[in-house]
This record gives C-alpha cells, structure tokens and sequence, in this order.
C-alpha cells in the first residue's frame, strides 16, 4: 500500500518544507517504518527519538524530535524569512491551524494509528480527516489571503500542504472544500514545497517519481 | 472568557494553569461535552470554534481555540512570568514534551475518539497512554530539575499534570515512570495547579470535589 511507504511521513514533509523556505542545507537520513519490522523500532533510533517516530534533527549539537517543535527552534534561531507573523494575533491564527492539523487530524491518521484499527482503517482515516476540513475550511475563508494567513508564508502552510497530500491519498472528497483546495494549489507552486514533495526525494523508488 | 467542558477536558485544564500562572482573571462558560448529545455541536459554539471542541478563548477582541496555541498567545501578550525558558535550546525541549502529551497522547484518548473506538476504550486508552509515557520518561530523566524542563515551571508542566491525571483516571501503572510520577506530586503541590483541578471548579458536582 502507497502510504506505507518510507517516504511519506508527513511530519517529515513539514520540516523538509521549513529547511527549503530557511535555506538551510542538510543531510536526510532515510528511516523505513516497514522494513525490519520498523527501523524506528531499534535501540539505535529510540535514542535519538524515544517516541520512535520520524522526523528527528540534530543540529546546533543537539537532538530535536516532533516537528513543530523542530521547526519553532529553527525559526527562533534562523528567523529569516519569517515562518511566524509578527502580530501576536496572527501568531495566535497560525498556530491554531497548525495545531488542528498536527493534534487534530495527523496523529488519528498516521501509518500507527491505522495499524491498530486494522480493516476499517481507511473510513477512520477519511473520517477524521473530513472532520478536520470541516473545521479548517471556515477558519481559512477568514484568514487567508494568498496563503493560509494574509500574504505571507507560514507554518500553516507548512501543515497544510502534506495534510492535502494525506487526503488525497485516502481519496477525502476536496471539493468540498474549495478554500483549502485553492491553498495548496498555490502552495504546491512554490520551490520549497516541490522540492520537499515525498516523490522527489534521494531514496524515491522510480515507480513513485514524480 | 474561557469556554471549556464541565469538568473533565484535560486541553481545558491546561489553559486554567496558564491563567493561574500569569494571574489573570476570567470568566468561564462550561460547555457540557455530553448532555443535549454535546454541546458543543450547536451552531453556537460552533461559531466560536469550528473543530467543535472545548476549549476556547475570547481575549483582546479575538477568539482563540486550540490550548497550545492559547496558551502561546497569552506568553507572548502577556510574557510574566514566563512559561518558555529564554534559551532556544531549552525552548525546544519543552516544546518536544508539550508536542508528545498534545499530538501523540491526549488525541488518541479523548471522549470523542474513545466513543468511536467502543467497547475497547480503557484498553486503547492505555495502551497510547503508556506508549507516550515510555517516551516522555527518558527524556524527563535528562531534561528535568525540579520541574520538566529545569527549575523553571513551563509549558511543559502545564501540559504534564493533566496527562498524568488521565493516566490516573485510566489505571496506567505510574510505577513504571518514577520520573513523571515524582514531577507531579511536586506540581501538583502548587497553587496555580490546586485551583485549576477539575475537581475545584464551580461547577464541579458533590461528587467529584476534592
């Protein structure tokens, strides 16, 4: 199945995205969830990331896990070009987008998750995924503007862009939700969201390139 | 205005803390997650938070939902004291742990999820409770002093106590985590702690009261 594979942890697309926005050059270090019964289950990886789960960064001589965590780090000790408005109140939208996404709908749909809920996995995954949209559509019909809040790239984007991927994967309906849809459109157009695509990565099978 | 569940809303809880902390007064709404089939399904609410969920703020004009990104928003409007270390370093530490308990923990056992799961709710409760736990206990045993992250209370904390309270409410063997167990009797032992419980609200019945 498509969404097993290596390549497609969402978590990991958003923080490729924050690196390509920032600049900021790295090495990638492939973890396969599937091979060997899981290459994040080893010792060897538990401590990096004792929650077993990519993304895990090491940079500035330490380890980072979860990645909104990992990109809040980048952006308060890279600030430039600016992942966070500077009003606190568009701050306060951002976040609350990202946060749907990254507590509301990714962790209820992730290869784990999914595992556990076994045949129904699918309508689990479109189920929460819709419910997400729901609630996402009217926030970012009041905040947008080219992109998720105003006009200026945020973290919110970084979160919208492989949810999308996500429901497309298990075939959500996007039209209803014509605001989101428009979002990523323009997002997707952008150089540090193309070259952070899963199917644009060092380890890409041929079949999946894009 | 604090609009939050009649007792038992562990992102609520976290939201009480912060206020507590920063010794700002409010209002609260409860909104009951299971009388009328929820609440918080009515179109009323759902203008004030579109995910349909408690809790939510009104504050400075706006209306903020997600408690993480509240909670963010009241450090940066109203910084003392303050619940993010001034060092990035230890800024990302403490986001790492508030990102395991809100995105990779509390989802996974909320009352709308464990109704969709059914019968087998304590179980899966625990089995993501303890999966969580197992993670954050190694990286508290590095990171903590007297609170989560050093000797300063943070967001971390915040997030901490609550967790553990459902972990409680769930049976999870706290034995197996001396670390996590150790910091919320300490927490648990302050005022800003004491007063948000959910056994302490106006609201609380007889019952559950402290």
């Amino acid at each position: 199945m498509l969404w097993r594979h290596k390549r497609r942890s969402s978590c990991s697309w958003r923080v490729r995205i924050a690196f390509a926005l920032k600049g900021i050059e790295y090495e990638q270090k492939p973890v396969n969830l599937i091979k060997d019964g899981g290459q994040q289950l080893t010792d060897q990886f538990k401590a990096i990331n004792p929650m077993q789960q990519v993304p895990a960064v090491t940079i500035d001589g330490i380890t980072l896990s979860q990645s909104l965590a990992i990109i809040q780090y980048i952006e308060e000790t890279r600030p430039e070009p600016r992942l966070l408005p500077a009003d606190p109140k568009q701050r306060g939208q951002v976040r609350i987008i990202c946060d749907i996404i990254a507590s509301g709908i990714q962790p209820l749909q992730n290869l784990y998750v999914l595992q556990k809920i076994g045949a129904e996995k699918v309508q689990w995954a479109q189920h929460f995924i819709n419910r997400g949209f729901e609630a996402l559509e009217p926030i970012l019909k009041q905040t947008a503007g080219k992109y998720c809040v105003g006009d200026e790239i945020s973290m919110a984007d970084i979160c919208l862009v492989p949810q999308v991927y996500n429901a497309e994967r298990f075939k959500v309906d996007m039209s209803q939700f014509p605001t989101i849809r428009r979002l990523n459109q323009t997002l997707t157009e952008i150089d540090a969201f193309k070259v952070s695509h899963p199917s644009c990565q060092p380890d890409t099978p041929d079949d999946l390139k894009a």
